[in-house]
């Protein structure tokens, strides 16, 4: 890939105009994963947090406090408060998930062991804390911990719902704000309560991180469907082995005759799966137009995270943000 | 058990005193494990919240804000964010320990999974968060955070550290610190702090917490080598079997000889324990009279918790407290 290519991705954009900043963040982060007793800890936390990543949320948190204005310290706090929660949640979740592998490299409860994620996460969500406080702003902090209740609010609904036939997409979108979407919003309204940015344009960043979050997610759970596993480091039907009820899955569901209910009762509620049930899957996937209907979603998503830009003042970090809402759905289109 | 045998008890007395408040911590705990979405989280956290812990933490919040003469609100909100900071602790130690029972019943890893504990303990972190940010009081923000990643680096530490002969006093006494004493001193000063007690009361508070965890936990770890199992709850030898470095033993690995030494590396650092090694264990601790000189540093810890009472208002409660320090070290005198 050329370095032309590249430029022009918006998240690479972003991080080229935030430069600076993001030094700044990543400084912060190897100094607050420290440990004075306990070096297990750093050692952790390094594994994931230099994976490669592509920071996109700390990148949205400076981003969004840069375009209100912002010239403080404060919002390299947050930025790294907001990554260590996301790193956290990252050490949790292979846990719960019994993960082998993250971001192509095995996943640190399997390096060390489920104790260490455990702990070593706690650890992360108290350091995050410690860095909101530093800021002073009781707000930020308000925000914050609800962004944290409603992720792990969200991954215990996905514990009880994602093998249960009657998640509606209601429950489906609760879920995917505690997975993602919650941590997007608070990253981009975070950004704007530091900047003391007026209160519509806090409410537009905190729709624009919500929309961006919920249209990621919708995109991932789609290309689990249809993506090309090169591309997307996916495998096809990933989902569909784990019985997860994902989007393109609950409308199929909703459009089921009794005996395609049946079929999804015995792959996805009881788990009995045979060969060939994937492609049966994918069939009534295509019989119900289920993977244009949830594209669908995904481009009203992203259309209304660039909706709430409107609100933001002109910046060149504006049409980078719309750019990247566009660039998520991409991926599908 | 006669009712005044029961009023004797000093905690029983801070119960009596406290009353009201404590009523009021208890709904407002119950309020806020609740979850418009995942039932799950208020099930978990019934079973350990409701399972008869003495609620001591929450009783050293209220009882320092009321000796410092506060009349607000908040106390009662700091001293829920303890107890949700200690039950979350809980939920992830025995997911660490692997635990199957705590208070005589099944944990709940157990009962349901690691994965509801892990995240169940995730949500009521958050939520305590969320219940320092309503007292918009920065500085209570600021020790709870400090004391929950305290928390998690002695529990990292203790999962290095606990199996290797070279830990030694100091290191002991930072995983009690993070084990137990942090948040019995956070618990202590916030009820200062939120009471704009003078500085010195605050830091005696602090003082107080930490000495009397630090007591706490030495007992704890006497009893489990000499401790009557039907008095405590524990089986002697447990420590011992889970090739736990416990002061008593690290006392007796700092006088050994070459050959005993050959003997703690054996059944602790290695753990291949045989029949009869506890008892050797328990000769060699006579021999080096460890479990009398650990004896003498939880009285000497007590001590120092009652000293530190000295700085605080004459009150009915200053005596309980002072009482307490006394009864947490009576189990062993």
């Amino acid at each position: 890939m050329s370095l032309d290519q590249t430029a022009t991705k918006p998240h690479e954009q972003l991080a080229t105009h935030l430069g600076g900043g993001m030094e700044a963040v990543n400084t912060l982060i190897r100094t607050r994963m420290a440990s004075e007793h306990a070096p297990r800890i750093p050692e952790v936390t390094a594994h994931l947090v230099e994976a490669g990543g592509k920071r996109l949320r700390p990148m949205l948190t400076l981003a969004a406090a840069e375009l209100c204005g912002y010239d403080g310290p404060y919002h390299v706090n947050l930025a790294a408060a907001v990554e260590f929660i996301h790193t956290a949640t990252l050490l949790h979740d292979d846990v719960v998930d019994e993960s082998g592998q993250r971001r192509g490299r095995p996943t640190a409860n399997l390096l060390w062991d489920n104790k260490s994620s455990v702990l070593v996460g706690d650890y992360l969500l108290s350091r995050s804390f410690q860095l909101m406080v530093e800021t002073g702003n009781l707000r930020v902090l308000d925000i914050l911990a609800n962004a944290s209740a409603t992720i792990a609010e969200g991954e215990v609904l996905q514990l009880t719902a994602s093998q249960d036939l009657r998640t509606n997409e209601a429950i489906y979108l609760q879920i995917v704000r505690g997975k993602t979407a919650a941590l997007f919003s608070a990253a981009t309204q975070v950004g704007g309560v530091i900047a003391t940015a007026p209160e519509d344009q806090v409410q537009a960043l905190f729709d624009y991180g919500d929309a961006l979050g919920i249209a990621f997610q919708i995109v991932d759970d789609l290309l689990d469907y249809q993506g090309d596993s090169n591309a997307t480091g996916k495998n096809v039907g990933d989902d569909f082995r784990e019985r997860k009820l994902t989007l393109p899955v609950i409308k199929a569901i909703a459009a089921a005759s009794p005996e395609e209910r049946a079929f999804w009762q015995r792959t996805i509620e009881k788990g009995r799966q045979e060969d060939g049930d994937l492609d049966h899957a994918q069939s009534l996937l295509r019989k119900h137009d289920t993977l244009a209907a949830t594209r669908t979603d995904a481009l009203a998503w992203a259309d209304k995270a660039k909706t709430a830009m409107r609100c933001l003042p002109e910046h060149p970090l504006r049409q980078m943000l719309i750019d990247l809402a566009d660039y998520v759905v991409a991926r599908v289109n």
